[in-house]
């Protein structure tokens, strides 16, 4: 079976929409899915941004806004800008990392709803052990794992890792050839790629 | 008839397939296109770049060229990387602002193809007068009107007006109720927006 990559990061805007139509777009092609949590920030501070590039250009993010809303509206997704953004996503990446295959595609469906559906603060230990409650986990369980030693560094390493597959942004899919599809806008054309028909 | 703002600038990578496919799409809803050169230097200078972000951030340059390759390897566009990139591309904006309706819309198509398919210097003088005489028209005439102080004045309007309406990067789809769409990604997206389909 083909497989692909879904690399995203919480507190990035347009791994939103992406999170809540990639599945049903990956079956479709028959093509399965890794869900791959990340932080873009150790990333973005290679280009020497401290800060989102939405935030440091203020006309990108004026832009970015309009567009996301529109992407939203045709996909009748609400959306609510999360206040402070980015919001820190550190907690929200290591939960995700420390659950597997449905469990984590769940929760972190679960994550981007509760921050751009409802705008709630994602890097709140409450609103993370309510969203794992809601899916039927235990939170303090879960926090536990998440929080290790050993679930921490296996983070840095996925981090780490997106940087030397060439990403830059998210969300991304990446096919088993590497190539790498950066955007919203790209899902389509990456998981053809996956499947063999962009080859 | 529904009409949109095509805005383009020569120097820009994904401008080239956007000018290449844009007629068609917008002739197939129904749109009629007003093309509008100009000029993204004064927008990037605001940002605080003095040269194209795919130079200024390396791994974004990367992943630009390669995801340029794979969109002109999907239309069947050949695509030669120019040198230096970006192209200065102030001469070709004031040539083609100083043509009209088809004449301009053909001259930047072939500029285009001058530029990225056969990896001209489109700042050259006697490439932009060779792309003319093949377009059927007479250079020393269109030069002469469009190194005019009048030409040369409205161009600057032009950059002006486009940082107006929001535009940050090239090309821009921008509809008559002021929607901008950025990116060759988008076309589609604005075309539809333009012809009543995405209101």
């Amino acid at each position: 079976m083909a497989t692909a990559e879904f690399w995203y990061e919480f507190a990035s805007t347009y791994s939103y929409p992406a999170a809540m139509r990639v599945a049903e777009f990956a079956a479709s092609r028959g093509v399965a899915l890794a869900w791959r949590p990340f932080l873009l920030g150790p990333i973005f501070a290679v280009q020497g941004w401290r800060d989102s590039p939405f935030n440091i250009y203020p006309a990108k993010g004026r832009y970015m806004w309009r567009d996301l809303e529109r992407i939203c509206d045709a996909l009748g997704l609400p959306l609510k800008r999360p206040d402070p953004f980015p919001q820190n996503s550190l907690l929200a990446a290591r939960v995700a990392l420390a659950l597997e295959g449905e469990r984590r595609t769940d929760f972190s469906r679960r994550v981007y709803a509760a921050e751009f559906s409802e705008g709630l603060t994602i890097s709140d230990r409450a609103v993370i052990a309510s969203v794992l409650a809601k899916a039927g986990l235990d939170p303090q369980d879960v926090l536990g794992r998440a929080e290790s030693d050993a679930n921490k560094a296996l983070l840095k390493m996925e981090s780490a890792r997106a940087a030397e597959l060439g990403i830059i942004g998210a969300p991304c899919l990446v096919t088993e050839d590497g190539e790498v599809f950066w955007g919203n806008d790209r899902l389509e054309q990456g998981l053809d790629w996956a499947a063999g028909r962009g080859a």
